[in-house]
């Protein structure tokens, strides 16, 4: 067993150089937002296309409706030929058929005439109205109208919902459910969409089994792995599952060098013996920062090695959770597309006890909501997960604050992304 | 081609009914809600289970940590065998080992000795801290101490994330990134969560081909399917192709037959001639709502079919989102277990321009913001699909409100949701 002085260990200088020059977590998220430049585009049926992000705008080469037509089921008929019809004064036309949908009505209509439709049936030649079922009294053979209607009435005009030429969407649009159905009324069938960011997450160290087993003597169950992983494919990432890795500097290298946008790195980031991470990135490819100034997460790195970015996040696992949702998510999202910004849902209430911080450094504060206020998790380490499921979210607390007094109104990121909203 | 008459069609039962007594939209999703009953569960792997809803509570059977671990790199020691020590006052111990993770250290530490340990290693039995690598210099053989350090400090102690027998998620939790991780710390592989509903969707209309499909002269491509298709997974369902089926009784009846917990059926709603989906409902199954107080939408309809729950959703797209999001949406939320409400998020913002309703019934208004205010679309026809893709969001018009003036502040539901939850 070899147990080297500080001074002759290889890591010496890595140790030397620690943390006394932390990033400020801006100058991490600028670094973030330089480094993550959008992917190229894919295409994708439109069945697949939910909520993914447009890469280019999308115009239609067709008139939507095609055809005029019907809005109600009824009688075409040219309106003149209603002018004046009312309860009292009846007056009658001359059935010359059924407009079905999906079929052309051979015939010409003229003056004096109607034909039955129903409601998306293309209005015959020659007719320009749709007189409602309720306006008319038919005996199969001649209809007695007892209501006018105008021009234009009950018809759907070729064009009216999208015009040929038009956008319809524009280039950096997340699909909605009605933007499918958009889609799919001007005739496409796939869609252009920006890569989804691949990432591989790599779980370090020796006293860790996998997500899945059970812990024996002196053994951890890796957490971050299954939290990293959703965390990646909320943020737009494809699905990938963790590779837990020995503290062994070849095995770490070989696993950051795996096919990915995305390197996410759990544990052995910091400054320590066996923090084999940093120093690997640092000479094999650029570790542009290491160590920001905020708790937790403070021994949080990320750089480059060749094409792909490479987050270097501390093990303790709400070190991991906050660094990963300031940085590593923040570049997937925009490599995806997405907007920058968290997904968190915020609200404003106030603080039922003080919330201390230290200047110079960015705290990030696990919250409950206790009768609508908000009350900061008694349990507060940072190796300590369940004060995150216990939270229902976070505050942020500003490097250049103290800190904010009872009752301060503070922002909430809300921890369920799904927002429910009652109805009206 | 037959042309009866009202009087002597065999819908005239339906059509003379009518919509003469509309539902209100609180009866209407009163209904839902006593229909919507929650799913039994199954059992799903736990890289499957993000997103997902807990059938039960889960309670740990182990402590986490299972073991007294070290929080830092540095030497465990007997916290009173530091008692005094600062840089004018160094103490000697001896180096007796190296703790490294995963590994039980074999020997039991006695006053005077250290031990040098890594972040993650057990702590050995007889020591009781962990004395931070920064307050000591050692050669390998002895240490020099020139800090002290408290009992317990730098010791992560067993229990103190979980202990065996707590409950650590609640049934009916929508399971987080974090909560995988923790779920993963306590050895759970797999968790019941509420069963994924499964829905059917049956487009009705002969003018309609399929989406991914172009139309032909008279026809019109399906908007309403790969919507609903989009929607009802955003609501948790299992993901569903839609089915086109031609305005006919036979062919409608057998899709409603389909095995699934939900069927929406969008077109032939109302009580038109063409209007099979109501009737075959009712002589079917139960239909237990036709018509409702609202616009767009009023063509609405619910109810069963053997188990199934039946939302007839009007073939207007925008009258089809509407009618989905206030009724089906609900129950397929309801029906897996999530918040009945909406998952929109929500702004108040101010009017620009006034928005009329009438008394009696609810109105869905789509809206633009333009400069933080609310604008209402300019195109609001039921049938423009586009309206909805150009508008942020709407805002729900209550039946007893008249609309509001310019200026009013109001609640806007956004259609955006983030992020969104699309499948791998």
């Amino acid at each position: 067993m070899t147990r080297p002085t500080p001074a002759s260990h290889p890591n010496a200088d890595v140790r030397m150089r620690g943390f006394t020059a932390r990033s400020t977590v801006d100058e991490a998220l600028a670094w973030v937002d330089a480094a993550a430049v959008r992917l190229s585009s894919e295409s994708v049926q439109l069945p697949q296309a939910s909520g993914r992000v447009l890469a280019e705008p999308i115009a239609s080469r067709v008139d939507v409706p095609r055809f005029a037509r019907a809005m109600m089921d009824g009688f075409a008929v040219q309106a003149t030929d209603t002018h004046g019809a009312s309860p009292y004064n009846r007056l009658t036309l001359t059935e010359i058929g059924h407009c079905l949908p999906g079929r052309r009505f051979s015939e010409h209509l003229s003056s004096g005439q109607a034909v039955r439709i129903m409601t998306g049936a293309p209005v015959p030649a020659g007719a320009d109205a749709v007189l409602p079922a309720e306006l008319v009294t038919s005996n199969g053979h001649t209809v007695s109208v007892h209501g006018e209607v105008a021009p234009g009435k009950h018809v759907g005009q070729p064009g009216e919902d999208v015009t040929a030429g038009q956008t319809v969407l524009p280039a950096g649009r997340r699909l909605r459910p009605q933007d499918l159905g958009l889609l799919a009324s001007i005739g496409e069938s796939q869609v252009n969409v920006v890569t989804r960011p691949s990432v591989a997450i790599v779980v370090t160290g020796d006293e860790l089994v996998p997500a899945g087993t059970s812990a024996g003597d002196c053994q951890v169950v890796d957490a971050n792995g299954p939290m990293l992983a959703a965390l990646a494919v909320r943020d737009g990432a494809v699905q990938a599952l963790p590779t837990l890795v020995p503290d062994d500097p070849e095995a770490i290298l070989a696993a950051l060098q795996a096919p990915a946008d995305v390197i996410l790195v759990s544990g052995g980031s910091s400054v320590g013996q066996e923090d084999h991470v940093p120093r690997l990135l640092d000479q094999h490819g650029e570790l542009a920062i290491h160590g920001v100034a905020m708790r937790p997460s403070s021994p949080v790195g990320m750089g480059r090695l060749q094409a792909r970015l490479v987050f270097l996040l501390p093990g303790n696992p709400v070190s991991c959770l906050c660094a990963y949702d300031f940085f590593a998510g923040r570049a997937l999202r925009q490599l995806g597309g997405l907007p920058a910004g968290w997904p968190y849902p915020t609200i404003q209430a106030r603080l039922r006890r003080k919330l201390v911080s230290q200047i110079g450094r960015l705290d990030y504060a696990r919250v409950q909501l206790v009768d609508g206020q908000v009350e900061p998790v008694a349990v507060s380490g940072a190796s300590i997960l369940s004060s995150t499921t216990q939270a229902e979210g976070f505050v942020v607390i500003p490097q250049d604050s103290e800190g904010y007094a009872e009752q301060t109104e503070v922002k909430v990121y809300l921890y369920d992304i799904y927002p429910t909203t009652s109805e009206a």
